[in-house]
């Protein structure tokens, strides 16, 4: 039996991101960039307007006033999407819709708002298209403004050649639409790791089934795909692996040919009918290790095949899931070139006392109750590994050291965090 | 133009959570139940073992000792899923993995560990199955052990009838396990909403062409998107519709058809090209607003349709995110009945002066620094609309009061934290 220290670092010091692959840009939210992104281009890629109004040269306004309004002529219409094809000239204007560029000439945008028409007197609506056929009306100017005004500069978000966004960035929605005007269809990215799960046991039920003596329903095939759904890897299940070694070596190795990560669940304590081990020796599989030194999850393995890692996961659900959270759930980020693999971790203060064997780290289920800056902890209940409820209720996974024979109340424990706030 | 709060009312006075429908639960991790769920079961359904080793009575070895063991014959053997078919009477024994059922007449299970076979006096090491014909060893007992130890009681995790998970959760993975032991494979849950992205404008290009002069890419189709995603809800693009009103409103009916939800980009400032508040009356959506006094997302707009929600969101990139952020995505949460609709609120402290003008309020893309209890916000920059850049570094949105002008470092202010820890 190793520790859990040691469990870790033996499982980390066998695991790298998997090789990068070009993805589409709609499936690259929340993976990892694998190479710095360059922009070849400038954002915006012209001066463009931020208001819809008129563009001007501010010079030629710099006396309007709403009692005094400067009088220019409109020389041409410009929608975004569209170039005006001519220039401002001292005494003109272009009508300008936000987005379209600055014509040539023009240094500054008075917002419509600021404005009149001639005809009217009344604040330009600006409400409807002009059939091509109109005439362009004069506009009044009712203040100035500095040049620049209203005005965006070509490469004032990027520059062409900069490094946008660096590798190892984790794509969020921002990332994702930067991407996007920058002209990235694809981008390099470690891809999600393919986790099949396996369950062992002849007592095992498919989930519709009803309920027979002696018999349980696969409940970890399921707990499982959701965790590996949220740590963001893609779950295959291969269903119940008859107790028998050849029926296992068969659905192994068809698992280890279609996917990154293997996780067998049940088959690895001492019990006789535990073949997991026994299968996985012959298919050629190198065990890392076997046992660690923790209550639940004791019966946790791990092995090496080819590029492949391969998990043993005791056959309680607890045991399962909590394994799950805190060896896969890393390894799986690492695969996925995340820098941060461990859940949140915070010292907390029980609530009760907690009393337990001296030998393993005890692994609790607890309530969190955030008070202030503390961190109030409490076992959600019988901690049983089979019962699912435990985990169920818990916001975190609270340590009891190995030797520790009890805790009172008020002692500092270390809480790893499960849930988010918003998974309630 | 309305406030902030009269928009957010608005919004979530129209809205209300999507029928119930049931969905396997292989597809209902982050969903919320619609019904509470009775248990049919008493999980475990038997008593069973908690370990490997022999399941006895108690009082038979109430006086072994390693010295002292006293020997019980054993009269069968059985794994997970099988049922023993003897009762143990005075001085006998059954062998028993974990998890089979404790066999009548036992009341305890002594673990393999504490027990010796009787040929060489060497630990049982349960390793092999012993073939059928095998006779079946007697045992030593090492210690004694209290009535109930190792046994798990039938219905000690759930009991028939009861509530295990109530309406209104949200499924996590130990839920989605839960049902699955429970034998559900369909739950009743809010469905994920479909959310309709259509963005308009001729200036538009798609995201793998070139640039032009006065053209952009069409990033607000993916950003949105990946918020919708981000947020639970199904992402159906309906692409660029040209910047004319019968294009739109083809485009918009059918949208509409086939979503819960439609969001437009661009169209809905006071340029006379913007059609989109006209497309939508024509069509008979009812405008509950348009215009909330916030920099930026002043243009945005909201309709409803039949059981439809239209958003009119503003066309600059940082504009629509922000909207999206924090109109639309509390709105979808609605939909899918979630109860925490908002994103957590701190209340930060400014490191650098802010300088605004007075009228809206100000929404600043900042980055927060958690030092001790303290949330340190400080801009991320030019906070220019349409500079992605701005929310690609935000870890959340800072509001600077409608009245204020200035605010300087150290003022207190309310900020929306958008990214997760694990997002870096």
């Amino acid at each position: 039996m190793i520790s859990i220290e040691e469990a870790h670092n033996l499982i980390m010091a066998s695991t790298e991101a998997l090789p990068a692959c070009e993805t589409a840009l709609d499936d690259a939210l929340g993976l990892v960039l694998a190479a710095d992104i360059v922009s070849r281009d400038a954002i915006p890629s012209f001066n463009n307007s931020a208001m819809d109004g008129y563009a001007v040269r501010a010079a030629d306004i710099a006396d309007a006033t709403p009692e005094s309004p400067v009088n220019l002529s409109v020389v041409a219409d410009v929608k975004a999407g569209d170039v005006a094809n001519v220039p401002v000239k001292t005494g003109q204007a272009v009508r300008i819709m936000t987005g379209a560029p600055v014509p040539a000439g023009a240094d500054a945008v008075i917002r419509v708002e600021d404005t009149m028409t001639e005809a009217g007197r009344e604040r330009a609506a600006f409400e409807r298209a002009p059939a091509a056929s109109d005439k362009l009306s004069p506009v009044l100017v009712l203040r100035s403004i500095p040049a620049g005004r209203n005005v965006r500069l070509a490469g004032e978000d990027v520059k062409p050649g900069e490094i946008v966004l660096a590798a190892g960035q984790t794509l969020g929605p921002a990332d994702i639409g930067l991407l996007a005007s920058l002209g990235f269809p694809k981008v390099p990215v470690y891809h999600r790791p393919r986790v099949a799960v396996i369950t062992t046991g002849d007592e095992l039920l498919e989930i519709d089934q009803p309920l027979e003596p002696g018999k349980i329903r696969n409940s970890n095939a399921y707990s499982l795909a959701a965790q590996i759904k949220q740590a963001g890897a893609i779950p295959v299940r291969y269903g119940i692996a008859a107790d028998t070694p050849a029926a296992a070596r068969e659905l192994f190795q068809k698992a280890l040919a279609e996917c990154d990560v293997l996780l067998t669940t049940g088959g690895v304590s001492v019990g006789e009918y535990d073949y997991v081990k026994d299968v996985l020796a012959d298919i050629g599989a190198a065990k890392v290790f076997w046992g660690v030194a923790q209550k639940p999850g004791k019966p946790l393995g791990y092995w090496n095949f080819k590029n492949r890692h391969i998990f043993g996961l005791p056959g309680n659900p607890v045991a399962a899931m909590v394994s799950f959270e805190e060896y896969v759930r890393p390894m799986l980020r690492r695969l996925m070139g995340q820098r941060l693999l461990f859940r949140p971790a915070v010292t907390g203060t029980l609530v009760s006392s907690v009393r337990k064997r001296p030998g393993r780290v005890h692994i609790i289920r607890v309530h969190v109750d955030k008070k202030g800056a503390e961190y109030l902890v409490d076992s959600t209940g019988p901690q049983g590994s089979g019962i699912l409820r435990s985990m169920v209720l818990a916001d975190g996974l609270a340590f009891i050291p190995a030797d520790a024979e009890s805790m009172p109340a008020g002692s500092s424990v270390t809480v790893h965090l499960i849930t988010l706030p918003e998974d309630h």
